[in-house]
């Protein structure tokens, strides 16, 4: 922007960063200049900061500050029961929901041998590493893309001897409406049903 | 999410800027996690330089890291040419065509007082009082929503004896086929016809 280097600097920044194309780095960068100094100041340490600090969890592959996620550290939490996700992002919304109690590995991506990845890509020889005696239960929350079911193909066949495997039901979301439900997710939902009074 | 403060400071940070929501903030947050920390630390530096650096110019009220922004200081520039934006970008728009060759003066907003915006609030004494025997012309370029006309009416009304004062043209936008035009840009278009050979 006409000979203002830390602009222009400040707006390529902004660039990188997922879903941010020229127009939008520009408003971006534009606002930061009308921020209070203080909290641009906190924001740039911030950014930094979690950085520098976060890191995968030794046993799960979450992120956290220490060696152990608080989850993993947490002997409150049932140690017995590994819930499996793709990404971090999936375990922090079942985190969300505070139903869960167990514990979780985080895969970080799927088997697509098409694209190149294999089980050893992602962290699987980790999770198969983790069954022992004191594992009761594996849960799949895989995606429901091809890749995903892919994924939870390969764990079950590689686990359904050693320890119990289950996935999560698939269904039609709490609060809607049949008729807004896509045609997999219904006959999920047919196929998955139970007795009411089991 | 689950324990890091670090994490949940840096969502924070990006939530509070413009357009970004929770899912948004957390999704660049999980990008800034993968980024080489040296990407990251110039990221979090230029944010702070940008901020510290950048301030108004003391002549046009446009971006500059000294007193005077780069327009302002040309001499090769026609400083007898002042053209006059809402905005910032609306400068930063005009230069990037790289046809323009007088200066700027940038209001800052425009006159609103339905929302307490008059003609005091933004910079528009700075541009009357630049306004001397080496001003030629001032071209308005405000916006053309209510507010922008009404800013361009009262600098009208306050400079027209002084000074040529002109708005750049309303029409239709190169390349574009007229069917995908508004009825008001379409109207402007005819209103604003020249003759062929002027």
């Amino acid at each position: 922007m006409y000979g203002s280097e830390s602009f222009s600097r400040l707006v390529e920044g902004f660039r990188k960063l997922p879903g941010i194309g020229r127009k939008s780095a520009e408003r971006l960068a534009f606002h930061v200049l009308n921020m209070p100094l203080e909290e641009v100041r906190i924001f740039s340490e911030d950014l930094l900061d979690a950085r520098k600090k976060i890191r995968h969890c030794k046993e799960c592959g979450a992120l956290t500050e220490t060696d152990l996620c608080t989850v993993c550290a947490d002997s409150g939490r049932d140690h017995s029961t590994i819930c499996v996700v793709k990404e971090v992002q999936d375990m922090s919304a079942l985190e969300n929901t505070g139903e869960y109690r167990g514990v979780y590995h985080v895969l970080g991506g799927s088997i697509s041998p098409a694209e190149g990845v294999f089980p050893e890509d992602i962290r699987i020889p980790q999770l198969l590493k983790r069954i022992d005696d004191t594992v009761r239960e594996v849960i799949l929350a895989t995606p429901t893309d091809v890749a995903g079911q892919a994924t939870a193909a390969y764990i079950t066949d590689e686990l359904q001897d050693k320890v119990t495997v289950t996935r999560i039901a698939y269904g039609i979301p709490v609060g809607t409406s049949l008729q807004y439900a896509d045609e997999v997710t219904l006959a999920k939902a047919l196929e998955g049903r139970r007795g009411i009074k089991e």
